[in-house]
């Protein structure tokens, strides 16, 4: 399924729900499922800086709790509140690693509605997955 | 709300979806809002163990995801496959005390329905918080 | 060994070192291993706030990657730039659990030079442990 | 400074202080700065999983307590105990982002020692950091 403007729209309904006091910093993240499932993820900001959790994240915990397995998911549509595109971080890519299709796409967008479509493979080159250990 | 019946079946359901490949050792997690509203949380592994998440926190991002905000919560309930009763690591429990109230019961059970009550705070004695910036 | 202004000056000295641009939240750690080696721990924050790392970690890892095994520290002191006094968070305190004697004491400081002690397993009750696993 | 012989050796001599109780996934790390000085880092594992921490940020938080700055370093070796070449995961890739040029090498290395070399910037393109916020 293409990019189109509902992924934007949906992307922008989830970043509304972050709790984010620390930073002010809301990111929204939207996931589909290969079976047409959507999630809702938002950053959860913590006093303590590293127990932080990102929006992807957020999203894909959600789907995993909820019983869908590695690699049932098509897309996730990220999304910040600043000219920057989104761009996920270090441990959001490892978990996307592990939970998804090497070419799933990747959306980055921004609060204008700029978009940059990667894929898991090219935002961990070399990832570090289960064959490694 | 007392500790129930149905609080041990439906954490014994949420802990089915854990994703624990590398481990073996599958937690779930059941968090009741003050409106009634139920999340089943599970713990997602990965390869690269940092990257792992845990039950009590796939639920507790789950509810921020879909509107909760921080003390919206009655209560959590945990379980393990094991005679061990389910203790929160620590950085669950910070998540915990970030958004829960610090009264709010933990019910840690095991593999044969035994169970010990405890509170956020108790699990996280002079936990550090916001008012500690 | 008790605590000393020795303690004091030292965790002073590591907590100029953090580099916390994102909070400016400063924080220090000061471990003494049981054969007399000290270890200087400070924060290192991250633009991803998940990936920032506490002081404490910061020693512990430090002693760790010089070849001490869990068992080997007598104590530990931390320090904040604050009224408040230091306190270790959630992933800090499992990190503790797992490195350190239950009853090793954990000395928490604040930028008046005020100090409360505690131990590891007063941090942590029924800490989850490789006993659990 | 070009990769030789000592890299590999030190790197090696690193991997062997891993705790890694629950993986038994040994990994290196060896951090040169720019004025010279080197720092060892190993794995430090935890009954939790989420709470271990990797041998790549423990070689770099250590430099940070010592004084070091962003920017000060000069390389980073990494190794496993496998035929697999050792590669960050992605909260390492992060941690790196923030603390070293762009430009920096990455070498990593194999038990057979064999290498590949790469830059912080190729192992998290588009990457997250202080500019974006």
């Amino acid at each position: 399924m293409e990019y189109t403007n509902k992924h934007y729209e949906e992307v922008r309904k989830a970043q509304q729900k972050a709790y984010a006091p620390y930073s002010g910093f809301k990111v929204g993240a939207y996931l589909i499922t290969k079976d047409g499932r959507t999630f809702h993820g938002a950053n959860v900001e913590n006093a303590a800086y590293p127990s932080c959790i990102c929006a992807e994240r957020s999203a894909l915990v959600a789907a995993i709790s909820e019983g869908y397995r590695p690699g049932d998911f098509e897309s996730i549509t990220i999304t910040v509140d600043s000219p920057s595109l989104a761009s996920p971080c270090g441990p959001c890519r490892q978990v996307l690693k592990e939970l998804c299709d090497d070419e799933m796409p990747v959306y980055m967008t921004n609060q204008t509605g700029e978009m940059r479509a990667s894929t898991v493979d090219q935002l961990l080159p070399y990832g570090f997955s289960g064959k490694d250990l």
